[in-house]
């Protein structure tokens, strides 16, 4: 338990650094008799990869992942499901200064200080592409979800800069919606204008940061452990172990705040068969435990930290210095974190599932 | 691990309703030779007690914790330390209609699909009462992170609802600066304006919601554990774990959404013998360990859901009802927060300290 | 995680030395609305307390258990169970000379070592006393157990020195059966014979060790996980964990390494509807996981370290030293072992029942 | 946690089915700075391997390690440690008739109870193809212990069926004497006379058991963690989680149930400048901690369950048959056993140093 891995009866362990062998995950704990192939787990890893469109980074990672175990005759066996990606490129790249000179808002500094020695390049595991592991186990935890409970896990960009959308439908918007466009935004108009300012800003070599919102419907009432494990805590801790974010709400989030009780209270009602709320400001969750509403959250995300611009700062020794990262950069990676945060979310609500039917 | 326990090598395990025959924690893995005695924990206890001041609720609980294990001579032994807090009144209270109508926005509703029972009164494991245990076990790591490595850690109320404090300074407030007032605003006139906010809505039996804001000075660099056990990833859950907590900020938090990278970078600069950052959006935190700058976080608080004004809801069985709650309640809860978030924070910060040691 | 706890969904963490304020438990993740209250912990309490009769040590504690929460109307709430024995006597004791000499073959020595510190008088947690913790949260799951699956689990004294008891039939002794008499072996003659050997060595000053056996019948086939949380990988843990074993055996045990495979296999045949085995060598349990057939194991467990005979041994500082117990000791445990026995399988038991459960 | 994952600080999690495309591991919580190599790792395995003799399979499976991840440069990252060793045949072998008829003491029917479904050959998880995982995570474990503490871990044959070793002198065994004869027993001539049977045994298509005796020298005083996870208990765990193994003892064993305690004790005294004792039946483990003293522990292997003499049993519907394995078996699987058992011991003390370290 030294920090990667997640869950207790859905427990995922990835591995691998952006230039080793590859990287990839062990899924310990999926029921057997699950339908699975590769492909079930290759089209988030493919929405996740860089690479796809101009306003991202040009590399062509193929991520073609691997199933290595716990898997027969297109079943689980419900024993451990290994996973792994090929890293294309697994010398060590030469990284040149930076070596030298701790990369402003990266982990280099604080890796160094933690381990005494880090990857020579690329982040090592605090890169993005770290990430994939938990792509392809949250794939899997995603199918599970869909086929025995009908759950299903939107997330889209809701603001890009300056640039946000508001007023979007959770309890219609799909998966096709986001994908309309290669930002990820469901509103063809302001996605056009974030794709514009992304545009402008790899041109001066610069930034920015976003948003992302996230749904999840049909997530039945019950789910979430208190006190430690509230579904919204574990939510968040999944979010937030993502790298560059920032910032988590549920629900009203923080314009709670600002709120009176009389106004963010939740009233009751008869919907179909079931106890409902004629609002949603909890977000689906009361007491850490799903409600039977929409579960609905959002991130902040930072500007990526790797930018052509010179930037002063110091070396590891604290001599001053300028650092210019070469070669391209995303000028922002909020689009790509969509299917990282649908696959989190579906590793948190997998286990809290597993948890709540041992009860019965 | 079904919820009530936190921490891998400090680990807290809580218990209690609010209405049994107490509340309180085992806390296993405090190391041996600490000196502790009751007093050390009473200190937060009592800043965490409800009736101190006209702006909470009335009830006098005393809430005198007993260490029932683990300590003698004034000394801890290295074994589990098991700390009482018994209830005053653990008669179950008769909380009449409340037993046919699910209290908007309260657990009621979620705790009866989970468990299909619930306590009969006061909310349960979901009452404030609850956290008694957590800030009694945090109290003992806040003593530990002090005396081994200077840790301070100060939480205040930045906001009630629209009125808002942004100019601290975060490297010099002290408990005692935030204690000024019962309100917990170190700002004595902007404190003033909240007292008469929270005043006026008591009247008027509403509620309001705030935000709390948190530093953590002198953690070393080093501490949060890669990929899932991310630093601000724990303190995320432990965060949104703490009752009506709707959101969570490292750093910079939501406004990185808008910022560019240029801007949003922090610089590194020598610091005093080390390395350190010239500005802080990171909050402390990079990649998901410490680097040595103050560790900043914020929460937002919602509104308390127990309002005496007239609710228009539904009973269990989906009928419609109006629900009136009888007696006293708390129209802002945010500064009794301020000791469960310190606490919480020294959970967490404790936990990935012991971890780190074990490295070395 | 630093020892105390036990268990993933049926979580028990206990606390307590044997001369602080009280010694309990608290489990976390026992299902709701299971019937349950003080009389139906206390049984299994009462048949571990000491006192009861001529062969154990004549202290009279009384061990009533008090349930702290988690109990409403006679009913769990599915959250955290607290559970409490006071200490009758919570002060220190003078235990003299023996703070000088750590005591031959107990935990004075090495609990020092580890931790730089200890408890002053009576062992701490390394005292029998700590098992009252287990045996409180272990007769909650036997109740569970029992309830839900029929599941009956019984142990006794086969063993008491070179005396030997082999013919039992595993499939018909009950808990009255060895509660017959006071050295818990089901078979009168022998139990005679040994109650004899304890009297002599007792009165000798000495003492001396036995076997335990246990049964449990009606165990679903299914329970138990692959790789390390082999069914008796983890009953081997619990039984190694009980103070004073040196040994445990599933099915065949040691007596495996003589055998042929044509005569250790178990052939399989049909029973009442089920696949059962003509023999049971495994003990009820293959690949880990149990078969249905009743699961059976044996501990050992050695002399009680205290006697009163002169020991030559050295100080702390190593010095040599004569160490005479003072007061009278109990020359024999192996009884007293049976409910903790007993309550350490259920457990097992419980938690593994859970995490089948969560695969339905 | 359902079951392939071992550890708390240095946590392996391992994966594969004897016919998937490999099988390995996963470790996480490998201090940083340790120099490795797969030459490391590869020893081990190499030991481990079938068809290195006349007693055993004579099936060659290469089973060459390849380090995936958390390396660099020759030394560890301090970041998870993907270890893959690739299955040289994984097309599902026809296991014919086998899948009709639960192999007799085999896994087959109780994975199929669990599950609903099972690996169609081989054993699947079941198979002892699922050790190779554990021997390499274990052997870097060994390189740490022995690098950092000096450690020895030494494991023989010291049982073949009624041929017994007695006279072992554990302070001075190394791996070399073990090594010397294919059956791994340091005596030669009583190795030659269990060459001979188990070379009969084969020819008569029958198999047999044994004892494994292991001792880690150089072990500090201190480790192991009270209660639950003593240090013998967790080692009966890991020894008990072994396929085939049936009994487990530390130090005395079965023997002390026979033992008086002026016998059993071990009398303290002083050795070169620290505190030793004259005897040793504790094993090196007081209170469930180790005292500086060698670990000495045993555990019982039963007759490997594939025999090629004809076995009268039931289908998985109950209907009688003849099952008559074919191909070659080994008829002797102990002297394989070693490095799995010194492995298992580096896994149990590795963690509970690291565990114990985090407390300085």
């Amino acid at each position: 338990m030294s920090g990667s891995s997640f869950g207790t009866l859905y427990r995922v362990s990835t591995f691998g650094e952006s230039h080793c062998a590859g990287v990839g995950a062990i899924v310990d704990g999926c029921p057997p008799n699950l339908e699975l192939s590769e492909a079930d787990i290759q089209t988030q890893l493919t929405r996740r990869r860089p690479g796809q469109s101009k306003v991202n980074t040009p590399r062509d990672e193929k991520d073609q992942v691997r199933i290595l175990s716990g898997v027969e005759n297109g079943r689980t066996l419900g024993t451990p499901i290994g996973l792994f990606v090929a890293n294309e490129d697994h010398r060590p790249k030469d990284y040149g200064e930076m070596s030298q000179i701790p990369r402003p808002s990266h982990a280099d500094f604080t890796y160094q200080q933690k381990y005494g020695v880090r990857a020579s390049s690329g982040g090592g595991r605090s890169s993005a592409r770290e990430t994939i592991g938990r792509v392809a186990a949250g794939a899997i935890a995603e199918k599970w979800l869909s086929e025995t409970h009908g759950i299903e896990i939107v997330s889209w960009v809701s603001a890009c800069g300056e640039l946000e959308l508001t007023d979007v439908n959770p309890d219609t918007i799909s998966r096709a919606d986001v994908d309309q466009n290669i930002i990820r935004c469901p509103h063809p108009i302001l996605a056009e204008e974030m794709i514009q300012l992304v545009t402008t800003l790899r041109e001066e070599g610069d930034s920015v940061g976003g948003v992302l919102t996230c749904v999840v419907r049909n997530c039945p009432a019950g789910w979430g452990e208190p006190v430690f494990d509230k579904l919204e805590a574990k939510l968040a801790q999944a979010m937030m172990s993502i790298p560059a974010t920032k910032g988590f709400e549920i629900g009203s989030g923080f314009a709670a705040a600002r709120m009176k009780g009389s106004a963010h209270n939740d009233a009751f009602v008869m919907k179909a068969g079931r106890l409902g709320t004629t609002t949603n400001y909890s977000g689906g969750i009361q007491g850490g435990i799903s409600n039977g509403e929409p579960i609905l959250f959002r991130l902040a995300i930072k500007p990526p930290a790797t930018i052509s611009k010179a930037q002063s700062t110091s070396t590891f020794e604290g001599d001053p210095a300028v650092l210019e990262a070469k070669g391209r950069h995303d000028p922002f990676v909020v689009n790509r974190a969509v299917p990282i945060v649908e696959t989190m979310a579906a590793l948190v609500l997998m286990d809290m599932a597993l948890i709540q039917n041992s009860r019965k």
